[in-house]
């Protein structure tokens, strides 16, 4: 990856999945000098906070910053309380209705977060890996949530209301399958052996396979013509 | 205090403030059941935090959640970082361009938990003692952020997107001086010696006096007729 310099600095929310990583490749690409921003929130599938470090220092970020927030008391996910994750789930499904691993305001709270980070290194562009079309189940995934979201941050900043800074949510897979995701970050270089997108690992860390973003992703690499780099448990 | 009942849930912002412990009389006043959320940010005065307590248990609210999320690897302003909290200003300048005190997007994030909170309490209606008169430096106390962050609720969650909620936040403090706001507490027979205000507590948790959030809670007691219970260090 050759960036051209805008030397904007921008947060980029990073999980450490196929989607958030391929954003951050992104970003880079537009020569923005990319503040990455990962959250400890209790979930399930916590291995993939390494895999945003790895990916984080692979594309040489300037800082990440792991918050942590512990969203167990909240509840209301499969991802944060004891309700099972669902398997073998038809993809066709998982585009209607709002699924268990919905985890109630998460987009809202990681925008909020990389707003106020934001607003302290004077940066008024956010990345967000949302994608509408392969997964549309979930709200906080829609060009309708983030136009409204852009507004609270335009609204609710010192740098917004006061210093006349216009906050840009870039969310530049949200229009994407996910084999063009995967085509996005093969053509930048990005090594997906890296990332981490299972719900439910085994003990061992191994991605199961069979929960919904373990589908989506063999799914992608295949409509891709491309092999996941990932080994799976089944 | 003898509320109505509407049945209804509410979550109630509480920092254990003056403004936030009144708005959570008011909810009460109106019959809401109250789910009150405070938070441990990593805030230099987490004696507020004790004050939130007795006032929730005061009160009688259902449940009071304080979830933990230390700002402070964010920064950027005096109640979490290492700046100077600013003494003896006059109340004229409280109200002209954004304080020092001014935490990045903090009501932004807060509000999120909220909706986070409510959404799987089944709850829409939301309670955040903000005020934009006395005090109207914050940003993210203005009638227009508010708005917005209503439409982000509704549109960034399930119970919005999907389930036809309809969000709303309550700022019932909104449009008060800060007599007001104290002669309602005082007609709800709210023990003001409770709360706590003060950006900047002495070692012994004492209230300084001249931050600007003591010296207007103190010029809201005066103007309001009435003795503030809580004694000060100066």
């Amino acid at each position: 990856m050759q960036p051209e310099a805008n030397n904007k600095p921008a947060v980029v929310l990073l999980s450490g999945g196929l989607d958030s990583s391929t954003c951050l490749a992104l970003a880079r690409e537009r020569g923005f000098r990319c503040f990455a921003l990962s959250f400890a929130y209790g979930q399930r599938h916590v291995q993939e906070l390494a895999a945003a470090r790895r990916v984080a220092q692979a594309l040489g970020v300037e800082r990440h910053l792991i918050l942590e927030l512990d969203l167990r008391p909240i509840g209301g996910s499969a991802l944060t309380a004891d309700i099972p994750v669902p398997k073998d789930r038809p993809v066709e499904d998982m585009s209607h209705g709002v699924p268990v691993t919905y985890v109630p305001a998460r987009n809202t709270l990681f925008l909020s977060l990389a707003v106020a980070w934001a607003e302290t290194l004077e940066a008024t562009d956010i990345f967000i890996g949302v994608n509408a079309l392969d997964y549309s189940g979930y709200p906080d995934c829609r060009p309708e949530f983030i136009a409204a979201f852009q507004e609270v941050a335009n609204q609710g900043t010192r740098l917004g209301a006061e210093l006349g800074g216009r906050f840009t949510i870039h969310t530049p897979l949200i229009r994407l399958s996910k084999a063009e995701i995967v085509a996005q970050g093969l053509r930048l270089g990005l090594d997906y052996g890296l990332t981490h997108s299972c719900y439910d690992p085994t003990p061992a860390g191994l991605a199961c396979g069979r929960c919904d973003s373990c589908l989506l992703r063999r799914k992608g690499f295949a409509e891709a013509g491309s092999r996941d780099p990932l080994p799976y448990a089944e």
